[in-house]
């Protein structure tokens, strides 16, 4: 049987959704490693539309799970239909759509909130004793929902301060480098949260991939 | 010096625009192997927008630059920017968008017309001996632009036969696979117009992306 990994999603797009480049890596890791991977996302409006050209806000409204579905190519499932006792780990991928979309960490800080379906998710794998992968910023969600864990986002002494505030420890890394919480089965990675190329993206997500097929 | 590769995009998602894993994983080859790239878009409205989850149209107006600096981090040009004497070579990876925003072909078939901007990059980039890579469905513009070349797109007979009507001769490929047309620098390869896995798309771009830089 092969491993199978839950990938979840934020949308499509750096900006104001999933990071398409460590979504589209975590994919291949998984691939390539000979497990496999669904995709979810949450069934909720993004915060906002950004423009990926100018940077500048637009006046649209997108969906989260309907935007994702471009990167899972339509093979996504919405996150309320998400099981852990039917995956074997769940990742994942950055972008400021998991700081704006998943939870608020990008308004609101240390005292963001969590989209529930995230937090049920992600605390349902952890009480499962399943490992939980997290790339570039969405290692500070997982630090919001569960605490004292240990995770990088790489060496953003600002973004550490929050992983610290919110009871977890922050260990700093460079590319492609992971932090391993051996307790907590928590496996984290920098990528885009460096100033990075896109092979240091595939070595990030090859790296959680394989130590947390090490795991499982 | 790095080899620098001009990559065009249709668009962000397979059923209106570029296809993601295809774009990412032309611009992970490139980077792999040493080589550089700058992803261009034109600045028009895509024929339309498609919800990803249904598959059907959206009562929505989205532009294929912006939407395509997602895939590119907004690291993008304008098409009407790009020189070919700047880039060693120019790759156009696939999605419906390529039939649908930098041709006609998805509604009109051999009748197709072809946005003109694309159409000169094509032109100018064989003019001036350089080679042409295309993914997926694109070798189907490149013939209908070059006419006499020789192409792939897997072993779909209906598509095999456009680009016969188009001029061009079609070779039929499976995963991975390459076919090069020597005379003209032409380098295609089937991706997803087989049914293919995400690992045997990133085989497709590499062997696409290393036959290139030993023309170059």
């Amino acid at each position: 049987m092969k491993k199978k990994f839950a990938i979840i999603l934020a949308g499509c797009g750096v900006y104001d959704g999933a990071e398409i480049h460590e979504a589209t890596l975590t994919m291949l890791a998984i691939s390539r490693q000979g497990a496999e991977y669904q995709c979810f996302a949450p069934d909720v409006d993004q915060t906002h539309v950004v423009n990926h050209l100018t940077g500048k806000e637009m006046n649209e409204r997108r969906n989260v799970l309907v935007e994702s579905a471009r990167i899972a190519r339509g093979n996504i499932l919405s996150l309320s239909d998400f099981h852990a006792s039917e995956y074997d780990a769940i990742v994942f991928p950055g972008g400021f759509g998991v700081a704006k979309n998943l939870c608020t960490f990008a308004f609101d800080g240390v005292e963001c909130s969590v989209n529930e379906e995230v937090r049920v998710a992600v605390n349902e794998t952890y009480k499962a004793g399943k490992p939980i992968g997290a790339l570039c910023i969405s290692p500070v969600l997982i630090a919001k929902i569960l605490g004292g864990v240990e995770v990088t986002i790489g060496m953003d002494p600002k973004t550490a301060s929050a992983v610290k505030s919110m009871g977890g420890q922050h260990v700093n890394t460079t590319h492609g480098e992971v932090v391993v919480d051996k307790r907590n089965k928590i496996v984290t990675t920098p990528c885009y949260m460096l100033d990075a190329n896109i092979s240091q993206i595939a070595d990030g997500a090859d790296h959680v991939i394989r130590t947390i097929l090490g795991m499982v």
